[in-house]
């Protein structure tokens, strides 16, 4: 089989892209800086969809949609928003297309204001906000929009940082100051259990800086999570935005004490970045690794065979397997369906309806050993194999993508949903204990600049010392290394801080950090 | 209660706009031509699309994601599709906003080429099929994306004309003519099951006149339905796009016989309008009123106590007849959730966690027939009253939304899931019932186009009729009467044909159609 994925070691972003074009996952699009998320990718968004849209409404929230157009005014209202989205905008300023007199369509219909395409919604959702909250009797607003945004970025690389992306974004307003920080900090812990729980990537919850702050809060919260090549990536943010946005648009109600306050406003976000966090925490030079509760197939089942009979004979035995697995009621529910994917020879067999998981039966027209690479390189937790002999012994052959081991199985009356659920399971433990031995072994401690920079220069890698944030020092740091201060730790911080000395300054801090290079 | 809403028969358009008022379900927002959909509005979408996808997927599509902005130039690749959509498009001049000389925000770093924001995605889609697809062995290609487009609307109406909108949009390719056909067909079959299970509106499925078809398409199907007022309303379409596009773009593929072939292509979309058609088809002068498969809240308790005392013997009631409704799991998990509403003292009770229905008990501090007032204008299809007299004679009052009935309820062992389910599944088919007999007595039958312009004078509705499809003549009818040719049914016309008169020429024809005004 030709490598068409190059190995981590040698070429680490090519690695990444490469990883996403076997699994076609996504793809680049003729519009500068938009990608395309091809099925295979969709469904792990869906995936991801689906689980935190369960944990948003089990702690409260309901969804609801806002305009994708912000006039360009609006964002101006905030003095910090404004300047840190101006400069990476999409301007919609006509409202028509028209033939000029070359003959080429250009645009017409110039609208009164310029519309800006939201990069993020506050501004528009704050003056929704002041129309509907009139009293604390309002009070909490607890929001949600599942949407899309844009930033015009300079570089793009797939799902990390493209001009159009995916994400959520929860909008909540409060009737107090304490009830805002709690909403802030309950939507981080929601964050960082989707990622560790269902994602399997173990994150660092912390603070920003004032440095990295989101454009607007009062305090952004953030999940840290480690990719093998030691970079940092921000895998999710919840923002305390106090009675910043609240002023700007007027977002006032009468309290309980019959006086008009504004109102307290958080948001938190997201996005299809996730999926990249994903992809790179856990696949290997083989492709994607998927963890087991993201993959839209947990299993593919590849038959052998070389004559009719064979065939005939491999696929009763599949068959049995496959009533074992999910059961005679979608054994039948799917020899009625088309194909789950875009070649009808591929039979898709529900597994989890509820989660839309699946075991795919792959009996296209290919070389086995062509098929077993296939489904290998798209992730799937398990391969099958049976072949005529395995018929004849009642067994087939269990391949495991995490560590790529080969098991024989007796096809016993213990081989049942409730068999492969165990066996997902491990895997899904398996692969979030790897990817924490992982991160925990490249959290190292500096005592001074100097350790930090010769640590960050040899492997990069969290780098934790204690450090008083300062936008300044940090931008010379950055300058010197590539590091940023990818978060304040809770766990080194507040009531677990201890004295020391600033690695920048040498002044007395209780404040730890952890620098690191990041996506 | 002060009246909120006015009565139909007084002012159709602005009951509607109070009817969505009064049940929160949308507001417009400070963007012309933009809504805001608010939560009680977007749960109804996130029903139809949790149905909807089901159906996708058990014909075997899957979900993908394509860019918002297209480039100008590829719209018009497609002759007729430009003319259909350049007049309306929002485009996207530059990438950043900058202070001018006047100190005021203005659009700065101009696009080498406009982007226009997606009205429709046949033409990026097909750009990326074009890539996609090389052998027979890639077909067919069975996509469909969830998102939002845009198109500038003159005249804009809540859910119904809006300048951006949520939609799906699928959009396959196949190796054959017929095969492309058969999905055209499956996937109108899909809405029209869709709309007549699901949101209990009757359709009546058929072909549009080349008029009336989508800009690009060979032949455009549709489901129409009519609303209260008589007016039709196209609930989904599904277009069969030949080669057109293919085309266009350049989707070719190496064919069984090795040579290259255009391939065939389809699309078809239905959007957040269904909910314009669900609140207009079924809602009455009180305000909303659900088919209970979309009613996010299936029940509102509302208890009735004036003192501590009556409350706690009213709330001991309502939880034994939760724990008989729900199960005592999701009681005792009930308990610790937030409520699911903006208001902390709305409990929620999952009643179906697939489908994501709750029991909701008011608790709030407001009068009891405030509480009934605001359930009934949201539509549940049933309310229940609890007081200190019905739990004396284990009791409750049960409201059903749809005729405004009361019945005195004993909280028997067979008061369950299993009743509830039934009640609702009652009032669903009730609600078809009374959908399809108003309907189908307004399905008149014209022989003349002067009986054609009378009856749709006299009395809106459906009128059935012989005619031959014909721009011009459609046109000069549409003056007339300000009817269209809503469709070219099914079930009039191949082999249900009859030999009749055109009624505006006079011409012998087979062909017979439905003509009304629309929305």
């Amino acid at each position: 089989m030709a490598r068409n994925i190059v190995a981590r070691t040698k070429d680490y972003p090519q690695w990444y892209i490469d990883v996403i074009k076997a699994a076609e996952l996504a793809d680049y699009s003729p519009v500068r800086g938009c990608m395309v998320i091809r099925p295979n990718g969709y469904a792990l968004w869906e995936a991801i969809q689906a689980d935190l849209d369960v944990r948003f409404k089990e702690t409260g929230h309901v969804n609801a949609y806002f305009p994708l157009l912000i006039p360009a005014s609006f964002l101006a209202r905030e003095a910090e928003h404004i300047e840190g989205f101006a400069m990476e905008c999409a301007i919609v300023t006509h409202s028509k297309l028209q033939k000029g007199a070359d003959g080429k369509l250009a645009p017409a219909g110039e609208l009164e204001e310029p519309l800006v395409i939201r990069p993020t919604s506050e501004t528009i959702i704050g003056s929704m906000y002041a129309k509907w909250i009139q009293s604390y009797r309002d009070l909490p607003v607890l929001i949600n929009q599942w949407c899309n945004v844009m930033r015009w970025e300079m570089r793009t690389r797939l799902f990390l940082r493209t001009a159009e992306f995916l994400w959520q974004e929860g909008h909540t307003a409060h009737e107090t100051a304490d009830e805002a920080q709690r909403e802030t900090l309950q939507m981080l812990d929601v964050y960082a259990a989707f990622a560790e729980e269902f994602l399997a990537i173990p994150v660092v919850k912390g603070a920003k800086t004032d440095a990295e702050k989101f454009p607007g809060a009062v305090t952004t919260y953030c999940i840290e999570a480690l990719m093998q090549d030691g970079k940092a990536l921000q895998a999710g943010t919840s923002h305390n935005l106090g009675q910043n946005f609240a002023k700007a648009f007027d977002i006032k109600f009468l309290g309980r004490d019959q006086k008009l306050a504004h109102a307290w406003t958080t948001s938190w976000g997201l996005s299809t970045r996730m999926i990249g966090a994903t992809i790179m925490a856990h696949s290997d030079d083989e492709g994607l690794v998927l963890p087991p509760k993201a993959a839209p197939h947990v299993m593919a089942i590849v038959p052998i065979f070389k004559s009719p009979e064979e065939q005939a004979k491999v696929s009763a035995f599949i068959t049995r397997l496959l009533v074992q697995l999910v059961g005679e009621a979608e054994v039948a529910a799917a020899a009625k369906r088309v194909g789950g994917e875009a070649n009808a020879s591929l039979a898709r067999y529900f597994f989890d309806k509820q989660t839309n998981q699946s075991i795919v039966v792959d009996w296209r027209d290919n070389r086995p050993g062509d098929k077993q690479f296939h489904w290998e390189q798209r992730g799937l937790p398990f391969r099958v194999e049976v072949g005529p002999r395995d018929v004849d012994s009642s067994a087939f052959v269990l391949k495991k993508r995490l560590d790529r081991s080969k098991e024989v199985v007796q096809l016993g009356a213990g081989i049942n949903a409730d068999w492969l659920r165990g066996q997902l399971d491990a895997v899904q433990k398996a692969m979030f204990d790897k990817a924490k031995t992982f991160r925990d072994a490249n959290i190292r401690t500096a005592a001074s600049y100097d350790e930090l920079k010769k640590m960050i220069a040899e492997q990069p890698g969290f780098v934790r010392c204690h450090f008083t944030p300062d936008r300044a020092n940090e931008a010379k740091i950055k300058e010197e290394t590539k590091a940023t201060v990818r978060c304040i730790p809770f766990d080194y911080n507040g009531d677990k801080a201890t004295a020391g000395k600033d690695i920048y300054t040498g002044a007395e801090t209780s404040t730890q950090v952890l620098f690191a290079q990041s996506y």
